[in-house]
């Protein structure tokens, strides 16, 4: 299965959490991870190189010369790299037909085939939204005029890169950018949504873009089926969405202990 | 190593999650299980064979007969099995120098070697208490005249069975249960506490009977050093105190998404 993951120093070490997770909970399956990166220091990538060797997978380095994106308005706070998700198709082997991008804030507790081998052949992508309110009505408004049907996250995004190939144009995503410069706040996510959201199959979120932030949400939600016992058996993504992540001090959740346990896999 | 379990029908599936953890956690130690009971049945008893074997220990069944306590005195809503670990030196092979006696409400996150190669020389057993100030003001009250120095929990005993074979009287606890049966809540820990405690080498609770409850208490208390990345990477103990049980339905806690990935393990 190809997985496709971007990255900048600050993440190496989530990264490998995610990885690792990834790894123990799909055994016996091999993974080429197509690492996408234009700053990553040799020897952290020769690091990670190792790291997914000694899990039995194969390491792709696709390295992005940031003249590819000279033309390529940018906004404040984000750099080039809010680019790379989207347009990875013209990154990545030509004869490609399909990868699963993942979020480094992210757990896979489960086996991830089911998800790779979902029928997209009529999609650009296959992802989850996060069905909370609040989220939908504000993000409806925000981008209106372009019609969205629901607010997809973009960390956990399975990729028809043939239909990519056809349909996708980058000079249409950087005019989007230019004339919404004021309102975008997620980019990459902003422009999946705005742009193509009509192209994208739904996921369901409780097993393939969990948010941890709202256990007692989606408890509520199912009428209690979807307790702990349903999440550590059927869910096969937990992301950690949002500014408080598992990694950093002080950190408060329902997943904590869980996430510490594979961080400890991983970085030993 | 020797562990030592005891065990009725309803908590096979917990000893089961308890026993995977100490595998998985353990790997290259062999474990010699001894199983004390009195009514496990033997489709049971053999199901739990499979389960040890399976991961490369043995399981040795340690059959009571309950007439040997004919003459022990009962307590309401206990049965006598409520003396079987204070007794198991009376059970276990008679050339036995230690074991570890493990509650099934019990995960073992961390290898448990220095624990089981702690000097008991001189003592009976290492215990931890749980140094929460109102257990010891109140149990001290509770137990008086009995000098207690500090309550110990009966969850995670090492034994001394050669000073055990030499220092306890039976007759001892039972004459100590009849004249304090209005006193008693837990009986086996009461018993311990009240007649053994100055015999006890204590243990480090964080490490050794890491009360699940008080996560928040360990933290402030240690300033906050025993934090999750802590307990995750040092604590070899975790231990489910108190009514509710992360095996049960609507249970809470930080630990219990740790507690259902040990379970999924398990049980499959």
């Amino acid at each position: 299965m190809n997985i496709l993951v971007t990255l900048n120093s600050n993440y190496i070490k989530p990264l490998k959490v995610m990885l690792k997770s990834l790894f123990l909970n799909n055994q016996g399956e091999v993974f080429s991870i197509y690492l996408m990166h234009s700053s990553i220091r040799d020897d952290e990538l020769k690091d990670m190189d190792n790291f997914v060797k000694k899990n039995g997978s194969e390491l792709i380095e696709v390295k992005v010369n940031d003249e590819y994106f000279a033309d390529a308005p940018t906004l404040l706070h984000y750099t080039k790299e809010m680019y790379y998700r989207l347009l990875a198709f013209k990154f990545l082997p030509q004869d490609m037909d399909r990868i699963l991008y993942l979020d480094p804030d992210i757990l896979v507790i489960n086996p991830i085939r089911t998800l790779y081998e979902t029928d997209i052949s009529q999609y650009l992508y296959a992802a989850a939204f996060h069905d909370v309110i609040t989220f939908k009505g504000i993000n409806k408004i925000r981008l209106n005029p372009y019609r969205i049907e629901a607010y997809y996250n973009s960390g956990v995004l399975l990729m028809n890169l043939e239909l990519q190939r056809l349909l996708i144009d980058e000079n249409e995503i950087y005019r989007f950018v230019e004339r919404n410069r004021s309102k975008l706040i997620l980019p990459d996510q902003d422009i999946l949504n705005a742009l193509y959201s009509t192209k994208i199959k739904p996921l369901d979120e409780k097993l393939y873009n969990y948010d941890v932030r709202y256990y007692s949400y989606y408890k509520l939600k199912t009428n209690r089926v979807c307790d702990m016992d349903f999440v550590i058996r059927n869910t096969v993504i937990l992301h950690f969405c949002g500014k408080k992540k598992p990694w950093k001090k002080g950190y408060k959740g329902k997943f904590y202990s869980l996430y510490k346990h594979y961080e400890k896999q991983a970085l030993g």
